[in-house]
């Protein structure tokens, strides 16, 4: 029998007892041998949960208990997580997490030492919640040069973007009516301003390239003035506004970040619609390949770490990760060339002469009902290029990114 | 240094030579050792190609070379593939394969020598082509017991199905082109009468429930009866018709099938054109999720061996796989509830009492330029249902199902 330490009742703490006494007899036989949860960590008190008789509120009882081979990390924040889920490892238990933050600070710190102790570091939830994407990354798409991931990865702020599109709301009632459904935060900061997705792709791109990605050092822009008015200029297009966070090789290096990007019906990312995830992946010999489900809620990303103690169980010795602590340098964003959609004051009439000496050729939009300004998408450049260029437009308003 | 043997230099085989050469620094780094093709076998010479140095004709140097410790089986159909693999699991070397029928007809007596031998019989690249989908449902999905799984598994007949909806045609001419680009065999009947899609969706429903799922029982219908007239009232409804694989639990058992279905535009599979694939999977608490890729092709398949092929060099003991040599007993179909579209000779107000009768409530479809006949949808009810009732009907031409 392999006995089963969760730290954190929450969420997904909660999520993670229900999916196990849920699916117990599937668990145990795809684990190999019973899987027992002994111990929850919480500060609080449940009383009446049936979590009641296996609370303890003292870290130490988990770590100092033989019988437990794996502990189960789903606190969130870095603190006090990385603490516990070292010292775990260093008594050599197994860790699986749904801790992106703490995957994204410590992951090639842990991953060694769970090498190293012949254990495992697993966080298949801290991406894409249920969707399996860590570990086909690690273990199926090993015979590709990776040249690009793209992904909406965060739910939040893809739900806010869906009904933004679907029913005109402003970002103000889109964020009010994901707050009222649980889907945000009330600090909403780390969905709406994009670090949520920061840090996933941060793990994504570490993995497909062995190295460590520093996520503060990836450009990263959210969609808290992304309004009705873009949306609108976007549906005259054909195009939806997407929160994608991507990374991709450019020469010999590699360019990542996250931004509000205008895509067209062909993407394979356009009808990736409400809480839902999908993380597209260019292999040089696969092609593409794409990942899609919900990816956050309580169970399913209680599934997603449930079958971490599944394969932790199992498999009883380290699966090698290639996450070495070693920072990669990702090249400069400018270098990405693309077209962009930009909004000006004025009629287009009036200012084409400008528009054309800036930016050479473009094509104007002007979709019904929106006054003393309009917009306009350029052709095909750098974002460097298109950056010194902007500077000189005067009545600029706000540009948005077009994905190819 | 891991030295492998291919047996096959076909379309395929050329591709695992190809992707191992190509990405060599890749593979190398996720196997943990170098990788290098030591034998290619095929009956064939090939003058001037690279291949000629590792050529041979004759299995036994294969088989009896104790360096070879992974055999890839690319050769596809049952024999001598099975007499080759078994064999090479006997002498205790893994074996990588892309052959669905080798993996439908023998699957869990190839498991269980594995698992005896502590080596791996992998067939990632048997179903989806590239996309992960073995792998991932034996490690990822592990956690859920799973409520179905709908696939388009066939990327020829997706093609076809695509070509006949976007440019009008015949299943005749959409067969045509399909073998003119070389998506089609000469004898296409593997393709378009369902039986490589049936065999796939066996091997899947085996890794879920952990039994031997035996494909000549699963109830397939192929695309061929499928014609313009069909597709033109699909499109009328705003459906579309794709071949679909499926499982699905009802009550305490399992149903499978192959048959074309009519998809609304909501449906995960809708989107799926061309030569793709893509698998749908629903767990009871990881709710949807789907794999979409290049289902076929030389590099993706080969890209999805060469990663099993890393795995096997990788892992260096068994990894389980839980797919027993019992066969499971699927359910009836009959018991799976939906809505009919029936095609029907006549005027549809001269008919209306006569259907009214038979079917209860329906929908009439009348899509313009199609004469002496109109369509209809039923009402939900089961298959066994609707096909007693179906057998009244009085000048029927044909029925197509519809997904939900």
């Amino acid at each position: 029998m392999a006995k089963v330490a969760v730290l954190g009742y929450g969420t997904v703490g909660s999520g993670v007892y229900e999916v196990i006494k849920t699916n117990q007899d599937i668990v145990n036989k795809n684990a190999g041998e019973e899987v027992e949860v002994k111990y929850v960590l919480d500060l609080r008190d449940f009383p009446g949960d049936p979590v009641e008789k296996v609370l303890v509120h003292d870290f130490d009882i988990i770590l100092n208990d033989p019988e437990i081979s794996v502990v189960v990390e789903v606190m969130g924040g870095v603190e006090p997580a990385y603490t516990f889920v070292k010292s775990a490892l260093m008594a050599g238990k197994s860790v699986c997490t749904s801790n992106k933050a703490l995957v994204a600070a410590k992951g090639p710190e842990l991953i060694a030492i769970a090498k190293e102790k012949n254990i495992n570091f697993l966080f298949e939830a801290s991406v894409g919640g249920g969707i399996p994407i860590i570990r086909p990354m690690n273990s199926c798409l090993t015979a590709d040069k990776i040249l690009q991931i793209s992904g909406i990865l965060n739910g939040t702020t893809n739900y806010m973007l869906t009904k933004m599109e679907d029913e005109g709301w402003e970002f103000d009632e889109a964020l009010k009516t994901a707050q009222e459904l649980g889907y945000a935060e009330r600090n909403p900061e780390a969905d709406v301003d994009g670090w949520d997705a920061c840090r996933k792709i941060a793990i994504l791109t570490s993995l497909y390239t062995g190295l460590n990605v520093d996520y503060e050092k990836i450009y990263t822009e959210g969609i808290s003035k992304i309004s009705a008015t873009d949306i609108k200029y976007a549906k005259k297009m054909g195009l939806k506004i997407k929160l994608i966070a991507y990374s991709k090789r450019i020469g010999d290096g590699i360019v990542s970040a996250v931004s509000p990007l205008m895509l067209n019906k062909a993407h394979p990312l356009y009808n990736v619609s409400d809480v839902f995830n999908a993380i597209y992946v260019e292999g040089n010999v696969l092609g593409p390949v794409m990942f899609y489900g919900s990816g956050a809620g309580k169970l399913p990303t209680a599934s997603a770490v449930v079958s971490d103690v599944v394969e932790a169980v199992k498999t009883k010795k380290n699966i090698e990760v290639v996450w070495e602590d070693k920072d990669l340098e990702l090249k400069d964003k400018g270098e990405i060339v693309r077209r962009f959609f930009v909004r000006v004051s004025g009629e287009a009439a009036a200012e084409e002469k400008m528009i054309k000496d800036i930016f050479g050729k473009t094509e104007v939009v002007k979709p019904e009902g929106i006054n003393n300004e309009f917009g306009f998408v350029t052709d095909q450049m750098s974002e460097s290029d298109f950056a010194q260029r902007y500077k000189k437009l005067e009545g600029a308003i706000r540009f948005i990114r077009l994905e190819q």
